[in-house]
């Protein structure tokens, strides 16, 4: 007896989530089912809302509900200092570090050739629209150490320098906790070309 | 920055599914977002009519969407052999073996005094009146080879041998492409002690 019916559509489309497989897709689907009405009615509410409600800050290419994002609206945040992430995740991800009080550009990706993805499939003509608008005195690149993370900052780098910005890179090193034993030979590489004196 | 709004909502709400964690979540609410506006549709719906639709067949406690479920309605099988399970995901994995047309009964649970689960919080009141009721033969009682699922077999077998039914237990041995070196001493035990003549 295959599946079918509501039960069958649910494990369909949760299995089509990434990281969820058949068996988990299964086990979540009769977790919906066996649970509270009221927890189905408001899962509901909350997948159905998100994709209706949020739309991206037109300034920073954030998440927001609200015409311009709670970043972009804060007054209280450096607006000379700009961190550039490839995602929306990133963001939260350096906000949660409580080490950044400038705001953000959301580039939506990174450049990747052997994807077929380059510069225009990025929002960085809208980045470059701010750097020349806004009175922005430094770019931090907060991408992904690899060869996609770096080719993008390089390229916005490239971009940026003639404006009089300076461009900068998140340090690459040992992570906190790390054991010089066991840490590949890149990272420490990059650990001991990035030295600071103490 | 916490996460505001309907995609904080939704990652709580998928954070607490099994199985997923708050990083889960996050990614699984950010797929969401990033899909086209008609999988979050059809997925809030899934979710929603789920939950409303989907009800428990009055015969053998499976779940219907319908009076009566597909299996009780089906007049091809086997009226005289009742499988018992313990859940809706076991009856289903019972079904795709295709070894079994006859008819089931769902306990939805196992006796388990140490988590206060007795005869009464199961299904089982159902299915003595099924046995009283209907002509059934055997009962065949496929719950999980560990100490409730035995637990629960045994009770059944009190309760449904005054009737004169016959009631046997799903075989235990080694699982298919097991190696006997690696296989827990409980189960070759189990093994040894079912040996069947060729």
């Amino acid at each position: 007896m295959a599946i079918a019916g509501p039960i069958g559509r649910l494990i369909t489309l949760l299995g089509r989530l990434p990281g969820i497989g058949e068996k988990s897709a299964q086990r979540l689907a009769f977790h919906i089912l066996r649970a509270p009405p009221e927890f189905a009615q408001e899962l509901a509410e909350a997948v159905r809302s998100v994709s209706q409600e949020v739309a991206l800050c037109p300034v920073c290419m954030n998440l927001t509900e609200s015409e311009i994002c709670a970043v972009c609206t804060d007054t209280r945040r450096e607006a000379k200092l700009l961190c550039v992430v490839a995602s929306v995740p990133d963001l939260l991800a350096v906000e949660r570090t409580g080490e950044f009080r400038g705001r953000y550009h959301v580039l939506h990706g990174v450049i990747a050739p052997l994807d077929g993805i380059g510069p225009d499939d990025l929002k960085i003509a809208e980045l470059l629209s701010r750097l020349k608008e806004e009175e922005v005195a430094e770019v931090i690149v907060a991408t992904n150490p690899d060869v996609e993370g770096e080719a993008t900052a390089l390229y916005l780098h490239r971009l940026s320098a003639p404006l009089g910005i300076i461009v900068s890179r998140i340090a690459q090193g040992m992570p906190m906790g790390g054991d010089i034993e066991y840490t590949d030979q890149a990272t420490l590489g990059r650990a001991l070309a990035g030295r600071r004196p103490l």
